[in-house]
C-alpha cells in the first residue's frame, strides 16, 4: 500500500476594501463585466453605473427572495447566454441578501468568477460582504447551501447608505451591537456614525482574518443567530435579518445568564438596548416550530443546536477553541419562556 | 477614503491518498457518514461498504446523467431530511462522473462537508479524484457549473478495476497518454499497471501541489479537452471522455504540428499510439455545432477560444505562464479538416 499526502498549492486570497463618501467612482474594471443588482436599485443606481463602467446590467428580486436556488439557476443561464467566461468580473450591488446570492454565483459559476461587491445597507455593509460566505436559502433553512468564496474588492460608500429608511438604520445596528457584545465592547450601544461603521467593519476583518474557514474563532460572528434564523425560517423569511438577529442576541444572552456565564447587571443593560428594537415573535410562531427550524442549525453537531455564548459585554466564550456549546432543550427553554412571555403575539 | 487590504486566513489544505489492493479496508471514518454510490454498484460493492462503515446509503444516477442540477437539487434534499449536518462526512463511490458530482454537494451543503472519494474507475483514479474539481453540466456544455474543493482522503483501491471492461481500461488510458504528452514522456505509450497508474497520479498530484488554482500551470491538463469538451457537448454526453480525450490529444497534437511547434516524427508517433483508441465522430456532428460547443469553454478569454499545445512529446508549451494561446478559427480548420477526413461519420 502506498499513502501519499498531498497539499493543492493555493495563493493566498487577498480583498481590497474602499471606505468613505464617493468611493464608489473609483469603480473601474478591465474587461468583460456584468453588473448584477437588486432590482429595486435598477432606477436608482444601477442604470447609470452599468453605462459608467461598461457593463451588461442584470436584476434579481429584492430581499431575501433573491436566495432562492431558481433565483441562482436563472442567473447563470443569463451569463451563459450572454458569453460570460472565466475572465468576466461580476459586480453585485444591492443588500446582504443579494451579495449572498451573487457571490454564491460568482463563486460556482465556471468554477469561480471575479467578483466586486458594492453593499447598499449597512447590514449588507457590516456583515454580509465581509468574509466570504455567500448562500442561498432551502425549504429547509436558511443559508443552508452556499460557499465560501471572498471578493477581490468590495466598495462601500456611505453615500449609498444616506437615503435608507430608519427600518435599514436598525438593521445594521443590530450586527454592530452584536459585534460589541462578542468581541469589542467599545462597539456596544453607541451612535451611528462613519467612525463606527469602520471600526465594526475592522473588527469582522480581524475575526476572520485569524479564522475564515468557521472551524473556530470566527463562530462567535454566530452569536444570536441560533435563533435569529430560525425565527426566520419559522417566519418564512418575512421577518428582517436584523430584527432577528437583535431579539436572537437577547434570547442568548439571556441564555448566557442562564446557564452561569453572564451577570445579571451585563444582562440587564443588554436587555435596557436592545429591547429600543422592534422586537416581536413571527405570527405563527411556536416553540415547536423553532426546535423544528433549528434542527438545521450549520453549528449542530452530535444531534443537540450549538450556541455561542458571552461571559461579559465585549466578550465570547472560547469553550477550548469551539467557540460554541452543545445546549440541550431543557437548558433552553428557560430561555424561550422568557422570550415568549415578554413579546408573545 | 480608507483603503484596507486583508487576507481572510484558511489553512493549507491537505489530502491522504491511499493507493493499492484492497486498501478500502483501512476506510473507517468517525461520525455520522453518507455514502452516496452510482447506482450501478450497489449490488457489487455499496451496499456491504454501507453495512461496514455504518453509513447511510444514497444513490446517483450512473454515468455522465449524475452531473446534473436535478441530481444535485435531490441529493441535498435527501441529506436535509437524514439531518446531515456540517460534520458529517460525503463518502463517494464510483467514476469520474459521480466523483465530480458528489464533490460538489459536498462543497456546497453548508458552505462545505468532509468529503472521502472512492473512484472505481481507472479514468477516475488517475484523473477526477485528485486536485479538487468538481462540476454539473448544463445544457450550455459539459462542467461549466463547479467549484474547487478538495477530499480529506482518496482510496484507490485496485481490486475495484480488476472486473472493469475492457472500454474503461481505455477511457483510464486515454489520460494517462495525455499526462505522457504534455508533462512526463514516461508515462508515453506504455503497459497499463499498477507502477504506471501510481506514476500518473503522481505526476498529477506534482501539477496541482504547484498550482491548484487552474491559473498556470494546471492548465496543461486540458491539453486535448478543448476539443473534447466540445465533441461531448455536441454528442450529449453519448460519448465517453476517454474515446473524446485521444480525439481531442489527436487534433490537438496535429493542431500543435500546423502552428509549428511540434515535429512530424513526434505526431506520427502520436497518430500511431493514439490511432489505436475506437475512435469516431458523434453521429449528429457538423463543424458549426462543435464552434458553437466551444463558445462555452472555460478556457476562453478576450473572445477566442485557447488551446494548451505541446512542442514536444511530453512538454506542454509554457506561453510566459499561461500554459495555453488563443486559436483562431482559421488557425483551427486545417486541423479539422483532417479530423473530419479521418472519422467522417
Amino acid at each position: 500500500m502506498e499513502k501519499i499526502i498531498f497539499h493543492p498549492f493555493a495563493p493566498p486570497v487577498s480583498t481590497e476594501l474602499y471606505f468613505g463618501e464617493g468611493v464608489l467612482s473609483a469603480l473601474n474594471p478591465d474587461g468583460k463585466k456584468f453588473l448584477i443588482a437588486d432590482q429595486g436599485l435598477k432606477e436608482l443606481y444601477a442604470t447609470d453605473l452599468a453605462k459608467r463602467i461598461g457593463a451588461e446590467l442584470l436584476t434579481i428580486p429584492s430581499g431575501e427572495r433573491a436566495k432562492s436556488q431558481e433565483t441562482a439557476i436563472h442567473l447563470m443561464e443569463q451569463l451563459f447566454q450572454l458569453g460570460a467566461d472565466r475572465e468576466s468580473t461580476l459586480i453585485g450591488l444591492g443588500g446582504g441578501a443579494a451579495t449572498d446570492l451573487i457571490g454564491f454565483v460568482a463563486s460556482i459559476y465556471m468554477r469561480g468568477l471575479p467578483l466586486i461587491l458594492i453593499p447598499t445597507t449597512l447590514l449588507g455593509a457590516v456583515d454580509a460582504v465581509i468574509g466570504g460566505k455567500t448562500a442561498i436559502d432551502t425549504s429547509f433553512g436558511k443559508n443552508l447551501i452556499g460557499t465560501l468564496y471572498h471578493p477581490q474588492a468590495i466598495f462601500i460608500d456611505l453615500n449609498l447608505f444616506q437615503t435608507l429608511p430608519e427600518k435599514e438604520r436598525l438593521n445594521g445596528m443590530a450586527e454592530i451591537l452584536k459585534m460589541g457584545l462578542i468581541y469589542d465592547r467599545s462597539l456596544w450601544a453607541k451612535e451611528s456614525s462613519p467612525a463606527l461603521i469602520l471600526k465594526a467593519i475592522r473588527a469582522k476583518i480581524s475575526i476572520i482574518e485569524q479564522d475564515a474557514k468557521d472551524h473556530s474563532l470566527r463562530r462567535i460572528l454566530n452569536f444570536g443567530h441560533t435563533i435569529a434564523h430560525a425565527l426566520e425560517t419559522v417566519s418564512g423569511y418575512a421577518m428582517d435579518h436584523g430584527e432577528a438577529v437583535a431579539l436572537g442576541s437577547l434570547v442568548e444572552s439571556h441564555l448566557s445568564r442562564t446557564l452561569g456565564y453572564l451577570s445579571d447587571n451585563d444582562f440587564n443593560e443588554i436587555e435596557r438596548v436592545l429591547s429600543c428594537f422592534p422586537l416581536k415573535l413571527p405570527k405563527n410562531y411556536s416553540r415547536s416550530k423553532l426546535f423544528e427550524a433549528m434542527k438545521h442549525d450549520k453549528k449542530r453537531g452530535g444531534g443537540a443546536p450549538r450556541f455561542v455564548l458571552i461571559d461579559r459585554i465585549g466578550h465570547a466564550i472560547a469553550f477550548d477553541g469551539a467557540y460554541c456549546r452543545p445546549v440541550s432543550p431543557s437548558e433552553l427553554e428557560p430561555s424561550l419562556d422568557w422570550m415568549e412571555g415578554q413579546w408573545s403575539k
